[in-house]
């Protein structure tokens, strides 16, 4: 590709996956945010992308310098080259790639990869020691595996936007890519195992994770719940539905979040409001009694907290030992000091007339492990096909 | 402790932790789930909980003949045994099974480990190869390190609730606990990716994961809309924030979710519901500029969608290939074709007398790996304590 400048490939953090080599076929979210996990764990990345434009995030917004934020938030510190994997010679080089490789990653929709030649028990018969990781909105079997699948597909079919929003109300998305993420993550996890498992069989496994499925395993209680009534349960504003008080509650100037999860919680908390004779009353004296009269404690608890304002009443619970807390917008989530101490805000490195400019701040690692560092400065976004020149040097191949 | 049956230990299912020793010291959600991903992985899981009453969530609803079904959808095939770590003679089984352990894991405050003896300077000296996972609301660093946090406070502060919600309404929550599930996902992660270091050093590593990190890293593409606009996104409902159309479409008999993450798609959809000319319109030629009008596009579009129900535009849209679903309640995803057939509702083993009854179902595993079958049937749900003396016997103590 003419005009892509050489850049060198960008170096994982150290991590415990240093040495990890992870060839990236996915696109757009569920598989870049795993891979963008592995990498943050020190696992080296190179992202193969289609010649024609790449990754369709490329072209989602918000754009920042016209190059695509929405990319950048998920592919830092990765490498690029673009191959056609119908071209012989594309194949060439991501044979030779996956000859080193470590992990395959790959989101196409199942049957896909079967059709290019590069479907698990022909990857699997050619390297048995590479780990095969698909993600996909249904996973490789079962009726629906042949469906197309976006995020809000699996919000809507898995039951987590039934249970969110306000009773009564029009359906209500989680704000963000929940469907993605949580497929990513447990890919990062399945590829995790199956590496410590090759540690010891020296065998790689097929790690087969289905959009779908991962709604179901975050359901959590409303299962329990749906198996306790016979009823399936509705969506119930901003408040928990088995623990109480446990939720927003209105002040005199917004809101804030208060939870008490014990008793000793909910008799502090009624202390800090001037309402001690509540954590006696017969209706509140169990989380159960208060789950039960759930709405009338609502009521009793507000009616104290409309009186003053939010950080009034964040300063006198935190003192309780109350568990409570702002509803902060983006903005000062990142202007949080415990946000910022723990390196959750980082900076990408080296433009490499690649990235989308300074004002882009990306998510940290949540994953803090010993005698690893934790850079609050990532590496660059590549452009498309940025690595292909050093790549091939280093596969001893030719363009 | 009298009246406890004495009952066998569950056997891990085959998978790839199958080997790994984990001491969870965890209560409540994200450190319990956290040890159910790894337990479902094949580890075993020795769950050692406080002798008043064992795990706070025993005490949350809902109840199905009287045991938790909260405590149960996520502690089923761990083994229980309840420890006093403020007595010698308790410290010392715990020791004993640190000596045999590959992972502890503990949800407690910062600073409480410590103050018992277990911190992890001290564990890591005394047991080098131990990994050591500490799930927390803040982590163990920063301002915040010391404060006490449950769910929905980190859901305030994070900043998913400042994006989730209708324009204008009142703070919502993501229905399903997602500040803890996230937070055990990614220790789940930390701890995989520490073993496979293991298994190269040797040594064992401090994970340490708060869950306000947790709900920053999955922000997403929210961080690159205030860092593109310098404004925080508020709440949009039920669509994507830069994916037009993308969300929930009104049906004359209800809802559907419609997804059209490209050009084609959005083609496709036009064509489905009888308006081909909206796919040509200057104002939707692209994504960005369809995300640029999408008040007036999804005017346009649920024009048609009243017209017929949900279930005819579900099988025309899937016909033409356009991503698309229903918002399913919790029974209808319970009994959904593809969640069945990918065994992602399972039933609990031998009750023990310990299980909350048969009409508990819970979530599967949807980790899929291949050579390891992915049974339906999961070990039983502990009693407090169900273990001591198998657990006693296996480590060579008396009571």
């Amino acid at each position: 590709m003419d005009g892509v400048p050489v850049v060198p490939v960008p170096v994982p953090p150290a991590g415990p996956l240093n040495g990890v080599l992870v060839v990236d076929l996915t696109r757009v979210l569920a598989g870049p945010f795993c891979t963008m996990v592995l990498s943050d764990l020190g696992a080296r990345i190179v992202k193969v992308e289609h010649p024609e434009g790449g990754d369709d995030s490329r072209a989602i917004g918000p754009f920042i310098d016209g190059r695509s934020a929405y990319f950048a938030s998920v592919n830092r510190a990765k490498e690029s080259i673009a191959l056609d994997l119908r071209s012989a010679d594309d194949r060439r080089v991501l044979d030779a790639l996956l000859e080193r490789a470590d992990v395959l990653i790959e989101n196409f929709r199942p049957g896909a990869m079967e059709r290019l030649g590069y479907g698990w028990s022909s990857v699997h018969e050619r390297w048995p020691r590479l780990i095969y990781a698909a993600v996909s909105g249904f996973g490789h079997t079962g009726p629906y595996a042949d469906r197309p699948a976006y995020d809000m597909v699996v919000q809507g079919m898995g039951g987590v936007m039934s249970i969110t929003g306000w009773p009564g109300g029009p359906p209500t998305r989680v704000g963000t890519s929940i469907g993605d993420i949580t497929a990513g993550l447990f890919t990062a996890i399945g590829v995790n195992a199956a590496l410590y498992d090759r540690a010891t069989t020296g065998t790689g496994r097929f790690v087969d994770v289905g959009m779908l499925d991962c709604q179901v395993a975050i359901l959590e209680n409303a299962i329990a719940r749906y198996c306790s009534t016979g009823h399936s349960p509705g969506p119930l504003g901003a408040r928990h539905p088995s623990i109480a008080p446990f939720g927003a509650m209105t002040t005199a100037d917004g809101y804030l979040i208060a939870a008490a999860g014990n008793d000793a919680l909910f008799a502090a908390m009624c202390a800090v409001v001037g309402r001690p004779e509540l954590a006696t009353d017969a209706r509140f004296v169990t989380n159960d009694a208060r789950s039960a009269h759930v709405d009338v404690l609502q009521i009793e608890l507000e009616a104290a907290f409309v009186t003053r304002s939010t950080d009034e009443w964040l300063a006198a619970l935190a003192g309780a030992g109350v568990p409570c807390g702002p509803i902060n917008d983006v903005a000062r989530v990142l202007a949080d000091p415990q946000v910022l101490a723990r390196t959750m805000v980082v900076d990408i490195a080296g433009e490499d007339g690649s990235g989308p400019g300074a004002r882009l701040r990306l998510a940290g690692n949540p994953i803090k492990i010993s005698g690893f560092p934790d850079p609050a400065i990532r590496g660059p976004v590549p452009v498309l096909d940025a690595h292909r020149a050093v790549l091939l040097a280093e596969l001893g191949l030719s363009d």
